[in-house]
């Protein structure tokens, strides 16, 4: 069935899975001692910048948790939208296997702004309370939302005024870059960010995402923390190599291009076709009630056509607190593999319910 | 360069590609709603008996923690070997991120008895004491020991009768089902095991392992909690389909054939020719500090000699206590994709050097 | 100086000095074995039913700690007013000591509703999601406000209809019953209260809170855990009696008068006095931001008297929102030790303030 | 009845009391605000050197954990001798509560030696093992043994060497240094000790221990981390007041002496006659089983003589693993409290049974 649910009901690039295999020759030490691992190395330093040092994990729930336990102390929290993924989806990882506190930020868009962060800053140096230590947002957002780089800059300016370390959870950074036109460094070391975990999974790999320590700062007081921290967090893998290649294949593409773009672009093309398609419908009651900005659209629909549509094409309700006047929001995911056809025969069924 | 330096130096078996390039198609529900791992579900009573249900998780630590989690309470302790891997080689996850104190027994051979589990139960009803709630055992050990059916029947029963989970680290099940000539099921769920760490990654995998619930009790008693831990520990991928179908392409090997036994029947052969061919080269010198009984040979050597082999052949540096005395341990440990080539050249160099 | 700064900026009361005193004689077992811990025992059965067991505890934070770790499962949390004490005020403790994600309501009074504890009951199941599992409430709250029994007994009633057990943060609870003109029995066990963090410190002890399982279904399934995780919480003391017979004064006030209740009947009223003379302070400017139902105000005051009487008495700004409109809210506590002579003078020195 | 069985089962010294009732005046502000709290802060100087900084914590639990908490990170561990208190009778706090890991050391007296601990440190650097990153040893320790100066300067020497931290749990401190004719700050700091967790409740207090940084770099790294860690470690009172005057009153006796060293020489003294009163025993066929060094015997003696015994006096098995043998280990342990009669009433009862 056609899946317009998450951008992870999409399969593993062709160009990964060679990757892959090309990988499968002889025996390499494990944990990281490999060549592809050690390449890697130099792959991120080119991508992020000259301090970036980084370490596969398997998913964001893991990258966000080794990402935090680097350089958060027992007493330190990370300030985060309300909501955000690390929030509400991640069963309480961070609070029960890292032991961190989350400061959460009500938000409209999941996207904070100093003005709100500063409001979390009001106890500092109380022993009282949990002191606040980081900002972690995630770009885009899960509303599918994408902070520009003004409102990036003016977040890693902030942070470091504050003395505060800047995290960002970039399952989808590479739908955000595209979005925003730039390189990844420009939207991440450049704008300040400290520590970020990149998102592979959603983006075409089997299942590696990386925590990656951009900063000279972060670098210096916690490169060593993150060597143990990937480790103790259950994110190190033995046969690393194949981890680290389909990163290498994620950033090179194999031929030199970059797949990440590749794939984002195309996800975001679709999000955006499904968009200019939807508005064809006239009067169709149908509005959306956040920004498109990235691979996401959340449309408030009439309650009566999800069904009907679920039984030919996967999604999921996001909101049904207006259930009672016929009304819920719905999220339309694409990915890398959602095809022109997928959209256009999506649209159609739509337009035939509405 | 050729290892004997652990199972994990080992690649991908070709048919486990085949099963993920395979699975590699359209569109499918994320978090474990796809076909695959419908599959494997049934796949796992199958194997394991008509309770089983199970999760994969990415590695060995996470496999432990998650099976310890499930089940022990805030003050229950695990009574495990001195220096077995959860023990000296997790970096601290069991007491970190689960918050569990272990109960170490020192060992000579890495195998618990009941006479052994006795000690540690004196302080039971004692609120200054953490209270032993689980067995916990490696099977085939870190020292390549393998307990017998006998054993572990006498640990399954005994665990019964003192009220105590029956934990199986089987990050080398398959080595030890081979060296015992019984099927999984016989030498876990039929002794008693109630919970598995199933190792899956040093047998021919890209990298999974399960935690299965194998006794009535434990999944009615904490069937739902394995369901929650399982994505609480970080170990839930999201493309679940590809590391379900690794595990199946183990237990059917694509073609009705147990690939998990021809696997390991060849990593044990292998050890058994290595262990044959050392034992003609006469007056070596060379001992054994622990039985061969599956895929590892620990052999007490001169310490000139490591580092030459070395330069060839990889291998681990075991215990240097012996060192002043010009002696060392090596772990020699053989895999699904060593060669007979590979231990003869190994052989070869090593008799060279004696 | 005087304080009206906070009920714990008071001293002991004097028959709690002499049962200390009193229970200075002569050797007892440690740890809960002596004669004035089993006398606890029964007097806690008298105060608060027939199920009622309980322990003894340092201070708030380690009784509320205690009470969640005692039958919240890993992946279990709790349902609190946003802001309240557990939420802000404990440095992180639930979550770093105990593992606890809190699931937080928005309120403007710090009570909650059924209604407003449905909506965090949305994600039942989702292995992503927290499981709510706990309501956990203050009373009397930190805004001086109070539960009213039907109110409890809303709450009482839902959290059975849902499965959810239902615990008061009672650090001021003899406040509250006071303000009810109840038992503490009929504002907790009668209302379906199944675990009760109470508080003496506040009401007149040098330092103790309990611990108190209330409910049959609570002792049946965690009295056990409760006894382990007292322990395991840092939170027992060696020389119990001292403890114990605190608690012991403060239910039965050595000559069969209750001293939580004149303690708390006397703070009640001082609250109240204070209210009526700050009344009678024609065109004042005050407001009051919450009503007065315990033993303390929260009262929007020009911000320019706040540092002139703080000179002279103690208290503290509890909102300093509105400063650039020149006011703020400030919080004044009063307690057992508060007399008619302390509230006089404060008012005299505010009124000539404004 | 007269009880052995541990110095806490000892009351309160009257001086003590006699401080609490004198602190008990007035408001005062909370949590540490307050006059007793700030003279502590220089007396604290005055007996540890002048960069020692404490804070007073409730329990000996408490304490060590705090300790922990306010300097090891997540990967770090303590080497602290097998069956210490911390390894044994905390209920597994420090893995549950703090998340460390414990590196223990087998000892047959519960003293560490640089020799012991160098074997820990061998996987300094190795990302899969938890890394050494404190010394923590008991003194006097569990089994009534006492480190000399030069045990102690040794341990601290090679602390620095190793770059380790030095951690003394010192509950019964006063006793090793009555023991050792030294100053508390000749027996910590002098020799190099980082952080103490001090003993009070032992000797007299009715319930209080203090975490004590006392190295210039303790203080400089963690001073601050220490405040934090103790409030969220629920061992921060909010009358602080009435601890704080039980640790003044342990160090100036409220007359200038120091009640800790005469309470410490009383017992230790009560230990040593009870040491001779039995050895005038002939033919006994009791043994000691450790050297009498502070306020403790361990004793070997006739199982049958047990309940008779300890249906006169209190005190505790220690081992009964000889049992079979017809012969256990006991304890039996002094305080400020045993007067000469306790102990000779003891000893003829006791010449009455052999």
């Amino acid at each position: 069935m056609i899946s317009f649910g998450s951008d992870n009901h999409a399969g593993i690039h062709p160009l990964v899975i060679e990757a892959i295999a090309a990988a499968n020759s002889g025996f390499t030490p494990a944990y990281g001692g490999d060549p592809w691992t050690e390449m890697l190395r130099g792959t991120l330093k080119s991508e992020f910048g000259p301090h970036a040092i980084g370490v596969p994990v398997f998913n964001g729930t893991g990258a966000n948790v080794v990402a935090y336990a680097s350089c958060l102390k027992r007493y330190e929290g990370a300030i985060v939208a309300e909501k955000s993924h690390v929030d509400v989806d991640e069963c309480g990882a961070p609070e029960r296997v890292g032991g961190f506190k989350l400061l959460t930020v009500p938000t409209k868009d999941q996207k904070l702004t100093p003005a709100k962060i500063r409001e979390k800053l009001a106890r500092r140096g109380d022993t009282h309370a949990i002191q606040p230590r980081m900002i972690s947002i995630t770009n885009s957002t899960e509303l599918g939302t994408v902070y520009s780089i003004a409102e990036l800059k003016a977040l890693g300016d902030f942070a470091r005024a504050e003395g505060l370390l800047f995290h960002v959870d970039g399952a989808r950074l590479a739908n955000a870059a595209v979005s925003l036109g730039c390189s990844l460094k420009e939207c991440t070391t450049d704008v300040g960010v400290d520590v970020l975990s990149f998102g592979g999974t959603k983006n075409g790999l089997l299942g590696v995402e990386a925590v990656i320590g951009l900063s000279e700062r972060f670098v210096r007081d916690y490169g060593e923390d993150l060597r143990y921290t990937h480790k103790q967090s259950m994110q190190l893998a033995s046969k690393m190599r194949f981890f680290s290649t389909q990163l290498l294949a994620l950033f090179d593409g194999g031929k030199g291009k970059e797949l990440w773009r590749r794939n984002a672009t195309h996800a975001n093309a679709m999000a955006s076709l499904l968009l200019s398609e939807v508005a064809k419908l006239a009067k169709s009651g149908l509005t959306l009630t956040q920004e498109v900005q990235a691979n996401a659209l959340f449309v408030r629909v009439p309650k009566k056509i999800v069904s009907p549509l679920q039984s030919k094409f996967s999604f999921y309700t996001w909101d049904e607190s207006e259930a009672e006047n016929g009304f819920v929001v719905v999220r339309w995911m694409t990915s890398f593999q959602t095809s022109e056809s997928d959209v256009r025969a999506f649209v159609a069924e739509l337009a035939r319910l509405l």
